[in-house]
């Protein structure tokens, strides 16, 4: 095993949460596979300068997140990641027609059910607030609110707070793209960003492509706005398939193409930056504009953070947007645009739909960016979700019927899940709901209601007994809808 | 003079601004008539049964807002109201086809000059942060971002924070409408619920009927969405031309029809009952659903508040939008909508446009609502805001060229101020803005840019010596304007 450069104690009482940290990030990364003999405490506790005791509570802690279980007279190793066994899900065939869009009202069924305490939220892609940085961001925003005076209640019209435009610029570097401030349009969400982005290059009848399966909020948008939705498959490690992607682009007169390049949701996918860079490039070639969803960039459990499609944008092309709502405080409601030379056209859309973004909660994400450590934030969000991920796809593997297919995400909130041929997912989710778990059934992915055999479960909130007894519970159901 | 009832001490550190509301009250009423003597000192304080040095300080207060004025020897008398003197603007003339909007980069400079300190804000219809609640409003966002956890972070989804949707639901018994939590979906300010509810209702190449001059607002939203405009002219007094309406019901197929009844912006019109009923009785004849604007019903100057058109509502046709932008926080982004039967596409709609309003926000206005005195705090923003406009008025009067025609407003925050024929409107704002003062030029409030020698002024600000010497620039430019 090697284990890198010894941990810095910077900070007593979590020291032990770092050592767990880092035994988990090698296990992530494969650098310590399932099988694999982890280092004795006694060892450990020399190379990295840490007490016994501290090494034995951060194993006790990987015990706990099911990371590594402990051999009587032999020491702790790698648990058997049994979901990594499971074959991934399949891609979709490709589709040449476009379709009038509608998936509403199950899709607000998936939704309502994150906020039901009493439900097992497997439904929608929304983390714990467990895992957000909800007491410092209060304490922030609560800080503000005090000193704030007129400024907490005056409008802030667009393209919004330029401390927060400040901030995300300076990140944007790190990501390859460089933005200016000014580049920048501050919205409700990543969502309005994508509404706005949309309505700034389409209309009523027009038609835009976007991978299949897709995130259900952006075919309500599609739908929304009567826009028609050309579906192109994805494959589960590396996103949208180009040549089909190409194929369309010479039969149809497509508007816009929507994408989710990195940890794609539903799917996990992360289209490698040669794919990000032909996909730009062919669609420069047309001059059509590129919707780029970014909103899990940030949640890679890989080393490096992947390069936004918009890192290889030359001609001002594409529109990325994202948002705070996965990483930071979904109800805070911040989220933005870099929408290129489409910058007037959404401002001005943004100052008619919304007039502005609220202004209290712009300050505090600005101010968190800022000074409230965000970076620290992303490595243990990474990290949980990484594990959590891990634990649920065990669970799927240990629980599901033989048949089933499970992606392996490098990043973001979720797992697609490919049930044996013939399961309903749609009596699964109402089978489901009876028992109190919340899933995303397939049809909601397409325009076309395919995926009729997959669901996509959140790994949002910590893996707890509860949710084991939840995925065996979802297994049982599986196996019963698959035996009709 | 009436005095009615004695003025009950509540709180004695006040007791001034109460008996200086109470003759002020007076005075917005017309019981107390420009040139009148008002009690004297010694007199009120029997009547009220308050200390001398009480009035005396009220007296000193209305002195310094501008209503009253000290005669040597003799007492203290209502000011001649000079703005009261100036005629009506007068309404639009008919205008029988449709248009297609174009409004949008004049009405962001306006907006944007809102924000800059440096500039006088006859411009945007903003209300002065000290004019707000704005401590008490931060204070109880401080305390409740310090102690909500997890529900501060998470989703509100549609149709919006259950405790917000109780309290307006509490309050619209007193408009007459009597609304159920249920009817109401939340939005990011009133913008964000017109918006959703002509989505709803229109799509892009329909048309629609509403007040000219139009709130730029609207206009922008309606240019946005493709949608095209048929203008109904509106008297100053009494809002929309009904006689108009009906006759271009009868020639158009028109698919819905926006309003401000109350306190309309930019006309400060305000319809009466009957013509209320009519207007919604005459819509609903031809299933012709009312996108009913009533963001200023609850700062009316007199002593009723007026209904909304929707307490006339039998068919479920009126789609009731207002925030508490004008009165409470404008950056909080905090309205809502009662959208009759088209709720659950409202709903449908906010979700697919912005998935949720900001959760915290909407928790601080449902405790103001419920705890903070907001009707103790629309009072005073009452008499202050009829104070400003009569302040207004009278420095309009004294300070612009002969041939100016002024509103006179019973509620809102704007005057709007027809220029001596042949003066252009645009010129005039170009010329304001370079010595630092901003105004609304009359074309934005019109897709056909009609009221060229119309300007509208906010008077959301307290009435200070800069803005009587900004009202006194303004008046020359115009009159070097009119001169060509």
């Amino acid at each position: 095993m090697q284990v890198q450069a010894p941990i810095e104690p910077e900070d007593e009482a979590h020291l032990y949460d770092r050592v767990a940290a880092h035994v988990a990030d090698l296990i992530a990364r494969g650098a310590l596979r399932p099988g694999d003999r982890i280092p004795s405490v006694r060892r450990l506790s020399r190379q990295q300068g840490v007490s016994v005791a501290t090494v034995l509570q951060a194993y006790m802690q990987l015990e706990n997140r099911g990371l590594i279980e402990a051999r009587p007279q032999s020491g702790h190793y790698v648990r058997a990641r049994r979901g990594a066994a499971l074959p991934e899900p399949r891609a979709a065939r490709a589709c040449t027609t476009a379709t009038r869009v509608s998936v509403k009202s199950l899709v607000s069924k998936v939704y309502r059910a994150c906020r039901d305490p009493h439900i097992v939220p497997f439904g929608a892609a929304c983390p714990s607030p467990e895992l957000l940085p909800t007491d410092k961001l209060n304490r922030i925003l609560s800080a503000i609110a005090r000193s704030a005076g007129g400024a907490g209640v005056s409008y802030d019209p667009p393209p919004g707070l330029p401390a927060l435009r400040r901030q995300i610029a300076r990140r944007s570097v790190e990501w390859g793209v460089a933005l200016s401030p000014d580049d920048i349009v501050t919205t409700v969400g990543a969502m309005e960003a994508l509404h706005l982005c949309l309505r700034a290059v389409a209309r009523r009848g027009d038609t835009v492509a976007l991978e299949s399966p897709a995130y259900y909020g952006l075919l309500q948008l599609i739908e929304s706005l009567g826009i028609k939705a050309l579906e192109v498959p994805s494959h589960p490690r590396t996103g949208m398939d180009l040549d089909v992607l190409e194929e369309m682009l010479g039969r149809h007169r497509i508007k816009a193409c929507l994408a989710i390049p990195n940890f794609n949701n539903p799917l996990g996918s992360a289209m490698p930056d040669e794919a990000k860079e032909r996909l730009v490039a062919m669609l420069a070639r047309r001059e059509v504009p590129l919707i780029e969803d970014d909103i899990y960039g940030d949640v890679h459990f890989g080393d490096v953070r992947p390069r936004p499609a918009k890192a290889f944008d030359k001609k001002g092309l594409v529109m990325l947007c994202s948002s705070f709502t996965k990483t930071v405080a979904p109800g805070y409601r911040v989220g933005w645009t870099a929408p290129g030379r489409f910058l007037d056209e959404v401002e001005q859309l943004k100052f008619a739909q919304s007039v502005a973004t609220a202004t209290l909660p712009q300050m505090a994400i600005a101010e968190f960016l800022e000074i409230g450590g965000y970076d620290h934030h992303l490595r243990t969000l990474r990290r949980r979700l990484a594990a959590q991920i891990a634990r649920m796809s065990e669970a799927i593997a240990e629980h599901f019927p033989p048949g089933t297919r499970v992606s392996r995400p490098a990043g973001g909130f979720v797992l697609w899940v490919e049930l044996p041929s013939g399961t309903s997912a749609l009596d699964v989710h109402e089978r489901a709901l009876e028992h109190g778990i919340s899933v995303a059934p397939g049809p909601i992915f397409s325009a076309k209601h395919r995926f009729s055999n997959y669901i996509r479960v959140n790994c949002g909130y910590p893996f707890t007994e509860l949710s084991e007894h939840a995925v065996r519970t979802l297994g049982r159901i599986c196996a019963e809808t698959a035996e009709g």
